[in-house]
């Protein structure tokens, strides 16, 4: 096992009608700028739950905060945060809200130019407060409710913007928010939560156990219950395990002590800047094939996953890769997610201008190891494509 | 799954070689008592490491907290922190040292009578403030590292304390110091371990199939790590993974939106207190038998951790609950923890002092549901007398 630090704050709110909870959750005194998305809160009563939660509170309201949501977008809030004097950001949403929500609250507060909060990577950024942030979370998926991260649009890039200070002060997850969720989302929560795990699952072995049990079964709760919630959208226990699982895959609990790879949401993110598909589709189309070109760097965990968590007892250890990688496909499709990029209306010549995008951001040392470059990112894509 | 709530502030700075970091993580200006045991931390020299790491503080000693800690040793303690105006404690030991250096934070805030800080059982204390407190966790067992609990021995009793002011700022958890524990020690800590997570998890099915799963991954990991912890004392990775098995089985993480029981705790507090045997000692002999007299309240969960835990897969259910018991039983006096009261020199007709006892603490509503009343603890006990 590798040394670590784990510090995670963010007070978990979970489970039926906590909404009214809000009252003694956020300062009495403090002024609330709310911040959505399309508006799908408003139409489907969410908001006005909210609304009802926050009493007599001074509020705002902040719409139309867009999928992978854009730093000129973001910065309008900015603006509001400043004229109206906000202490308080509460976002109502899904991963973008809630990513867009944690840019707004460092921006806020920064002295220097806010574009420079976009260049700082994985690292923490330079940042001495925030305003405080919570979120209400209606989208099983992405576990920024409970992280310090966020992944900001700005013109060609995905950018990753990281701080303790953006931490949630708390999150609010009733399972039953997620009741009308549009099957494509909760699909694309299944595979964006399932891909989060296997970063920081599938890399090389430390003897890391308690981090690969934790691992392994958010992985087979995923198998289960993803399914049944779309099967059954009103099943309570499918939505609440699902909601709990996409929030354990990326709260950090499971990377605890382990090497990462992050490769898959690096080339990912590309694909989605380049041609609009939905992040976790860009997930389902890179996973399967990283793994097929990287068999043999990953061939200790590949097995375990195999065997831990799709029972594949039989066959060579080649067989039993091929079958786990061949399965994890078809559990991504059987979800509705298409996992080939020629399914996505690309040309296979598309593939240079990926290549290209990430060369320009730097992404040519990838993997738990950095030793991913240029060249295998593009057999991979090439394998991903038909 | 049942809603619940779940904040854990503890900041785990965890691996080899942390301990020079304090001076990081302590406030410059803090003037500190270093609490410890019996001596073994200054005899290994994981006290003047803690030293060196302290710098330049004005630092005060305070030893002698025993193994199940007295009130009137912990209240010599809240005398020092009250005479020296000490801001800042820090506990350098297991179990016993974590919970009492909890007390007195508390109790060194407190108005009133310390004494009535142990009349509160599982509610939180009505405390305002704490000494901020940290720890140095040198025994992977109690899970204190990272909680907000303490269980302190005042006259006749064994008493939890409970409050969020007393989640430790942060722990040092360095695999390495744990290297030189007596055995005994060591699987008294797996035992310890090994229990708390069944007392959240062998209750009744709820749906929580994520708990369920770490749950499930502690014990498996405990199951392999706790032999070869005491077969080669050394085995970093073996202890690393004991350590982290340890705090997981009880900072709150497994225990979300589950029913618990802690009756098998609340006896094995009393054969403590009556008869002086170690508190994994305790748990060893009771569990057991709890589950024999317990079936068929625990039936469902008892047959998943019989499949899931010991891949018992063949015979009738009542089989294999049984060789589940059975199994379990078998680990712990493996790792050379006996489990019947007799093999503690203990008299049969000594079985009604503990049944007097469990009567004079209010211990008549034991387990998941209340239901457990003194006839069934006392066949509890005469089960697990030989």
């Amino acid at each position: 096992m590798m040394n670590f630090d784990y510090h995670n704050p963010t007070h978990i709110v979970f489970g039926r009608e906590r909404l009214h909870e809000l009252d003694r959750l956020i300062p009495e005194n403090a002024k609330v700028l709310v911040l959505f998305g399309g508006g799908s809160v408003r139409r489907n009563g969410t908001l006005e739950k909210v609304l009802a939660g926050l009493g007599k509170r001074d509020v705002i309201e902040f719409g139309g905060i867009e999928p992978n949501p854009r730093f000129n977008t973001l910065m309008k809030a900015v603006d509001v945060v400043g004229k109206e004097n906000i202490d308080f950001l509460l976002a109502v949403g899904g991963g973008s809200v809630m990513d867009g929500t944690k840019f707004i609250a460092a921006a806020a507060h920064y002295p220097g130019n806010p574009e420079d909060l976009l260049k700082h990577g994985f690292a923490p950024l330079p940042i001495e407060s925030a305003v405080p942030l919570a979120t209400v979370a209606t989208l099983p998926a992405t576990g920024s409710e409970m992280n310090m991260g966020a992944v900001i649009s700005h013109k060609s890039g995905k950018l990753p913007v990281m701080s303790p200070l953006l931490y949630p002060q708390f999150s609010v997850l009733d399972p039953t928010l997620t009741f009308s969720l549009p099957p494509v989302q909760v699909a694309n929560g299944v595979v964006d939560a399932f891909v989060h795990v296997l970063e920081q699952y599938v890399t090389y072995p430390v003897e890391a156990k308690v981090q690969d049990r934790m691992a392994e079964g958010i992985l087979k709760t995923l198998i289960e219950c993803g399914p049944v919630t779309l099967a059954e959208p009103e099943n309570y226990d499918a939505r609440a395990n699902l909601m709990w699982s996409a929030t354990s895959a990326l709260n950090g609990y499971i990377g605890v002590g382990v090497p990462q790879d992050w490769s898959t949401h690096m080339i990912g993110h590309e694909l989605t800047d380049l041609f609009g598909m939905d992040h976790a589709q860009s997930l389902a189309i890179v996973q399967p094939s990283l793994w097929k070109i990287r068999k043999d760097k990953k061939r200790g965990k590949l097995l375990q996953y195999a065997e831990r968590v799709w029972d594949i007892l039989e066959g060579t250890d080649d067989e039993r890769i091929d079958q786990a990688i061949s399965m994890t496909r078809s559990f991504f499709e059987s979800l509705g997610v298409k996992t080939r990029l020629s399914q996505y209306r690309i040309e296979q010549a598309d593939i240079a201008k990926v290549i290209n995008a990430l060369e320009n951001h730097g992404m040519t040392a990838l993997s738990e190891t950095g030793d991913m470059d240029l060249a295998i990112s593009n057999q991979i894509l090439q394998d991903a494509y038909a």
